[in-house]
């Protein structure tokens, strides 16, 4: 058995420096994940004192529980699919309301290994709102990646986008 | 990188066969996770074709959301603490009802490195409700082993419960 971080990519000394540099600036985190099922809160969770930033999270596998559960607008999820940047922001703020943190995490994507409505295999978004009115956006392109590489990197950017805000001025 | 279902200990053919079964019966399952943080669901979903099973699921690590997200009773979690079996059993009823799924797991305990309330590291429970009136729950004990380790033995368990449930008779 390995280390979570190390399964993504990341080291736990990664991961827990950004985890100790949000409790140090009193930021608490929750996710919604759909590509993902689950994998960023579960590295997040696996660094000991990290209950004081990970509030918890939503697994929005299905595509109904988007709406459901992260409240993200069902026209929405009709006019754009679940594979968009506004729905990864909209889930991102759907994590933060529903479990109440100050950042909230979104991501959706196709890992395949089949295309998901047209859009092709390795595209995801990574959104992240708050602390109060930031926001951020990250982006993967179809690179042939497998369907761990592919919400791996998912992870991996997410935790990119948790570091920045945790080394902002404050 | 390894694969997830390695790093619990765990082989991709002991999941997908696990999951192959249950979507062969037409069940879908859900989760709601502390102790493992997402990790249950993370693992599951790394399979393709998880999704004909996988609903979603409600990671629930700041002991407020086990009532807010899963509806466990506030009276209950106070009076018997966040890691105990009737907790459990009611995260995994509100996984289920909350997702939609036919199969609630609601995975609680302590992973350290420091007891919570009294309750020792290594102590969790695993339950698992549905299909229908059916009803598991296991449970594990102070052994010393590491976070890593205790949050692996409880998402093996959780798979070997749905596993069992894959086997029923019909």
């Amino acid at each position: 058995m390995s280390g979570l971080a190390e399964a993504v990519g990341l080291t736990d000394d990664d991961v827990a420096g950004v985890l100790g540099s949000l409790t140090a600036r009193g930021l608490t985190v929750a996710a919604a994940e759909s590509l993902t099922g689950g994998l960023l809160t579960a590295v997040l969770t696996e660094i000991p004192g990290s209950s004081a930033v990970i509030r918890g999270g939503l697994v929005v596998y299905a595509t109904e529980l988007k709406h459901r559960l992260a409240g993200v607008d069902e026209q929405l999820l009709a006019a754009r699919g679940p594979v968009d940047p506004q729905v990864a922001a909209a889930l991102a703020e759907g994590a933060r309301r529903q479990c109440g943190a100050d950042i909230g995490v979104g991501l959706t994507g196709v890992a395949g290994p089949d295309p998901q409505n047209g859009v092709p295999v390795g595209t995801w978004y990574c959104a992240v709102v708050g602390p109060g009115d930031r926001r951020d956006l990250r982006r993967g392109e179809p690179t042939g990646d497998s369907r761990s590489q592919i919400r791996s990197a998912a992870v991996r950017a997410a935790v990119e986008l948790l570091a920045n805000i945790a080394a902002m001025d404050s």
